[in-house]
């Protein structure tokens, strides 16, 4: 893999992941583009005690544009996108747009591809183990910013979750602080770990998952997927490498290697969870990492959860009165139900 | 307002409040139904700390039936709906597809008018005091079921959340358990005593945004209305009682007077918020009450949320990687925004 960072038009920063390592990167952003006016803050709710980022320049971000304006494909045919290059295998940018900025956080755009009408599901394995890369670099370098606590890399994948841009494509944020889900399990790991005398919590149930085995979707030679005992969502799969590490950077030669085949199974399994004829699943998928600053996060385990919106056919799971109003969430799929139908729909 | 108790052919129980003191109830449920076999089932996540109700039963639930099939329309002209009665005032009954049922909680209907074609906001000050003191009295009876924590009245408005049945309606929800928002709340109020030395948090933010002014959307003279500091929502509403009460038993007759004209105000001015031509605006709306059981209940102060999730004119805020993977909400209208947009619909 070789990285070549470069600069767009405005100053912000654009990297580019090749499989080639003789790659030459030089195409310059010919935009004329005005430097971004970002008014990110962060503001602390006091009753509920966590952080909202208020960032009003978003309202005007590009929604839904003609494929033929797409921002996230290569500038050619006389058409300049955000990545001047003709073409491209994985690139990551400053977002124009982000919800966090400066001193309160990042945002990045993380192309999977130059193939606009591909999505994630239909890249190769090599192609797969390049976003692994870049997911893992952009891990290190943000790390390095002051202030930033904690790394998300995710996808966001389909309209029905308000994606507006078809290029498949997905986002990291460098958070300011640790986030209010990530503490809950920090706690939770914690009280674990008192209340069995050293125990690690995700350990133990990621063995009690596979000593069960009802909830498990798939078993690999180095990852292992399950449906969680108390899904939030009707299909939500959680996805651990076998050997615990903090974030991914911690990962070894045969985690990386295999990941593309065991995560692209998975997205397939999604596709077909509906049937035929229904439009590709949405879903969220994101990573969970160790914050850097956590005393314990030697003890965090790495994991990708990944889940849809969709509960059935044509239907989707919203997050109404219960799950907003009071953060209860009722789930219409029980977690075997859904764990079955995930091994149903493998692939021969 | 006079109430009458009676059970649906299933065995559910029905109630009618009606601001007649002399209406006669006494119409029987003729629907050949079979008792209802509800699977309710409370799980624990282990990660997260919080619980998850799955109910498989809920997905056969009637979906966007046609209005001369409305199931909360009254009985008549031959067709049988959940309501045996020719009209009604207000009616709630057990819901049939409950989210939580048995030993874990009760799920509640509430019809607010008989009229299919109406909404929350074109009800009389009359309807909407009666509405009031079915919740209020609800709130109560709900309270001396074994094993209920708390009460919580809310109404969801509008398909893009995902109501499946135009009628106007709203549910009540009995909590066996604290829920997690609750839990952040009181856990914020008691860290505010211990670092004031006695104060009430919910008191200090009510004078804080009566003395600020800027995020203020109504006053009056028993109830105030503003956009919180650190809103989630795009466009979203705080109203509180100037005397502090923990729960909607409280309430004192001035309030209660008071009530429907200022609450019938903001849900019409949030159908004014995106303009002329815009479907009626999408929102939830529930109100905050105080745990049963909680040491310092007397501490929490009563309050209605209120928020839409129409972030601008066509176009929905979804809870998408940040919100749903990291419980961190990006909010692209500034609060003090939203609030300015509130005074500008107000009514002349």
């Amino acid at each position: 893999m070789k990285k070549t960072t470069t600069r767009l038009a405005d100053g912000r920063e654009l990297l580019y992941y090749d499989s080639r390592d003789d790659a030459v990167r030089d195409a310059v952003d010919r935009r004329p583009l005005d430097p971004v006016a970002t008014s990110a803050e962060l503001r602390r709710d006091p009753l509920l005690g966590d952080t909202v980022a208020v960032a009003s320049h978003r309202q005007g971000r590009i929604y839904h544009p003609p494929a033929d304006e797409c921002p996230l494909c290569p500038s050619r045919d006389g058409r300049l996108s955000e990545i001047p290059a003709a073409d491209y295998d994985v690139v990551v940018f400053e977002n124009r747009f982000p919800s966090l900025a400066g001193d309160a956080g990042r945002c990045e755009v993380v192309c999977f591809t130059s193939d606009h009408d591909a999505s994630f599901a239909d890249l190769s394995p090599e192609q797969v183990r390049l976003v692994l890369g870049a997911w893992t670099d952009r891990t290190a370098e943000l790390s390095q910013l002051p202030g930033v606590e904690q790394v998300f890399c995710f996808e966001n994948r389909g309209k029905e979750i308000g994606v507006t841009l078809g290029h498949p494509h997905g986002q990291i944020y460098a958070y300011p602080f640790v986030t209010p889900r990530t503490e809950l399990m920090l706690r939770s790991l914690a009280a674990h770990r008192e209340r069995t005398g050293g125990g690690n919590l995700f350990d133990d149930v990621l063995a009690g998952e596979r000593a069960d085995g009802r909830r498990i979707v798939l078993k690999g030679e180095h990852w292992t997927a399950f449906v969680p005992f108390a899904a939030h969502w009707p299909y939500e799969v959680h996805l651990y490498p076998n050997r615990r590490v903090p974030d991914l950077l911690g990962l070894d030669e045969d985690a990386r290697t295999e990941f593309p085949h065991v995560y692209l199974e998975l997205l397939r399994r999604f596709d077909r969870i509906f049937g035929e004829g229904e439009p590709r699943t949405p879903y969220i998928a994101g990573w969970h990492q160790a914050p850097f600053g956590a005393a314990d996060r030697r003890d965090f385990a790495l994991h990708l959860e990944l889940f849809t919106v969709r509960r059935t056919s044509g239907k989707l799971k919203f997050l109404a009165g219960s799950e907003s109003g009071m953060s209860v969430f009722i789930n219409d799929v029980p977690p075997e139900t859904a764990a079955q139908r995930l091994r149903e729909v493998a692939s021969q």
